[in-house]
């Protein structure tokens, strides 16, 4: 890279280690960058320190936020009696975006994968028995992704879950086999919740 | 954008500000933000910042530099007799890659296009007249890229310096027409210079 000048090199150099940049798109957008105001630049950057810095997960559901507990959590307006357990932080925004679900959330941060060394101590699972502790969750619904991990995931909870006399729902027909929960389209998602059956 | 805590809005409505970068791109990215050690966010965000304050446009030859003159005008080993006139900073870059060309450069900051009000006192013509004065440049290659605009500029620059005694030439065939500079590769690039042509 010694045809670049040394900050440059080093910002391609940055760029490319993000997922899905190549070579070619990380030296566009690093001479993208030279273009920019100074103050356009330094708000960039203060974006990626800020996010960073102000987001931790929720000690309740433990999706990400920047209070705590977060903000759907505390929400007055929400149905406090159903709880979403999810993989990932960024599957809540997901179920968010189809404005159709009003009950909690529980990010489990994974999926069970024994041959990656993801056991049930990985997941969040000890922290999803003690919300139930509370006895004010009636129904906890499984939108684990539609893949072998996720759906042994869901099978093992709902037979954790189902001695403690929760109802416990599988997220329904809709998402494509094999899919990611991030990814699936509002309708897609919306009809996956409607069409959900007990396990 | 509701559905994400208010630090991730605002990282994703930066990234989706970068050329090439749309909706799901920049989600994914900003989640890979908060994933990264907060060391290497921080790093990131640095290589922003100094890229923008550290780098400027040389005073001699108006490419990329973060010292002044930069270290292509400086070098002691260049023939200072040949100089390279190219649109863009990158196309610098570029033209290094092939690690043939042993010139100086100038970058002249965009091609002549009335239609877009770019003229010449738009670009840095006046200044590579200010070089030819020193009488130690004797020949002036055309490497603006193969399109309307370049060939237009090129074909101005060529007018004006002939007159002065300078030779004039234009990079070769083989770079594809309509393409640019940029993104050619290196054997394209070489052969190109090698095939310079007089004006």
């Amino acid at each position: 890279m010694s045809q670049y000048v040394a900050p440059l090199a080093k910002l391609i150099e940055h760029f490319r280690r993000l997922p899905g940049i190549g070579a070619k798109s990380a030296t566009r957008l690093a001479y993208y960058i030279l273009t920019l105001d100074p103050a356009q630049a330094q708000s960039l950057a203060q974006a990626i320190i800020d996010a960073k810095e102000k987001i931790r997960y929720c000690s309740v559901c433990f999706g990400l936020t920047d209070c705590d507990p977060c903000s759907i959590c505390q929400a007055e307006n929400r149905d406090r009696s159903t709880v979403c357990v999810v993989e990932e932080p960024q599957d809540v925004a997901a179920m968010e975006r189809t404005r159709e679900f009003r009950g909690l959330y529980h990010v489990l941060h994974g999926a069970l994968s024994p041959l990656d060394g993801v056991g049930p101590e990985q997941l969040r699972v000890k922290e999803l028995l003690l919300r139930l502790q509370s006895g004010q969750i009636r129904e906890v619904i499984m939108a684990t992704n539609p893949d072998v991990e996720g759906e042994a995931t869901a099978m093992y909870l709902a037979k954790l879950l189902k001695p403690l006399g929760v109802k416990v729902t599988r997220i329904g027909h809709g998402l494509p086999v094999g899919g990611d929960l991030e990814y699936a389209d509002e309708v897609t998602l919306s009809k996956a919740m409607e069409n959900r059956r007990e396990m």
